[in-house]
């Protein structure tokens, strides 16, 4: 029992990126449980984990019940949807942690920052989940298809915001999971950095031709 | 005359990073004209200048002089002292470039990322200098005494926000002067974004005992 791991429900984790990163966490040996707006699209998405990852434990269902399934709660919705789905799993999600991966990107201008009044959606995320969440924000500069990507791991490191250090910690075991580097960036407010960068990196895709740019933290002693 | 560099003044050219950027411009050959609070610390930072490299061309004056003086104005203040030094100079920098290094830094906790209401320190100087200005953000991540260690580039990337293309590319080219790589990033709200990471690297400096942690852009085509 003692490596047993948790089982992680990604709401929205029909959509690329959760679908990406429940794949990765599938090959990394953690029960994945991936929630989307119809039960039906979340059991297709556990299938095709499966099919990729033989002997992969993914299963599908409705966001709220697989909200109230998962150990840990992951979040990965337009910004557009960003509150509502907070609410629907708000009571599910008590007690855990729980992952916000959503930039708050408003269409069209996507490659202007555009953060909302509360500083980021991390905060919102607090804000509206209740002090007995531990909000984690983290993967907003992950390109979806670098995940789906099983052969290479995504060259962008991943900065983790959450005011509960060992949530923060336990975020960047799932990170690593995914062939990626985490870093502590400090309380919820900090999530606005990764945030923001996504508007960035969008605006750098266009500017460089880039497939994908990412960053990498430098200057760390004893980091690779 | 084809070469000859344009003249740059530094607002608050006397504090640690201000007179790192100046230094190395000098180096780089530009004229520099140190702006301080008094015209006694800015000659004496001017004159520092001149020592460490034999030739350069570098003088002091009070920061509203210095901002009528210079061709390219750069400002590197404290977040307080931000919209009273841009009244300041407002009159004198009409038509020019205008790089703002301010990092919105509220103390006690400056590891914790307080962005202004108007959505960061550039925004909000653009809107105090009009429309004539073409603001520039720039230079927040960089370690200041990195700088001042002429024997070592810093190992940080730098982003660069503006409305105005052209005035991010004269930028990009101060920054290649400083030893380091400049990216376009974005209009000014993109400001955001190295205004906001200044307090993260604050927090991984201490998390991480760093003498300096930064950034690299990664997944670039054709980038080193």
């Amino acid at each position: 029992m003692a490596d047993r791991k948790p089982g992680i429900a990604v709401i929205g984790g029909s959509g690329d990126l959760g679908s990406g990163l429940a794949l990765r966490w599938a090959r990394a040996g953690y029960p994945v449980i991936i929630g989307s707006r119809t039960e039906e699209k979340a059991v297709a998405a556990a299938e095709n984990i499966r099919e990729r990852i033989p002997g992969a434990e993914a299963s599908g269902m409705e966001n709220s019940a697989a909200a109230a399934a998962g150990e840990i709660v992951v979040m990965t919705v337009p910004f557009s949807n960003h509150r509502p789905t907070l609410e629907a799993v708000r009571d599910a999600v008590q007690g855990k942690i729980f992952v916000d991966v959503t930039v708050p990107l408003v269409p069209p201008k996507v490659s202007r920052v555009q953060m909302p009044p509360e500083g980021s959606a991390g905060k919102l995320a607090q804000e509206i989940l209740g002090p007995e969440v531990q909000v984690v924000s983290a993967f907003q500069n992950v390109a979806a298809d670098h995940l789906a990507d099983l052969e290479h791991d995504p060259d962008c490191d991943v900065l983790v915001a959450g005011n509960a250090v060992a949530a923060r910690e336990q975020v960047i075991e799932l990170v690593e999971a995914c062939g990626m580097k985490g870093w502590h960036v400090g309380p919820i407010d900090n999530a606005a950095v990764a945030e923001a960068l996504t508007s960035v990196l969008i605006f750098m895709n266009k500017r460089y031709k880039s497939p994908g740019a990412g960053i990498r933290i430098t200057n760390i002693p004893g980091a690779d």
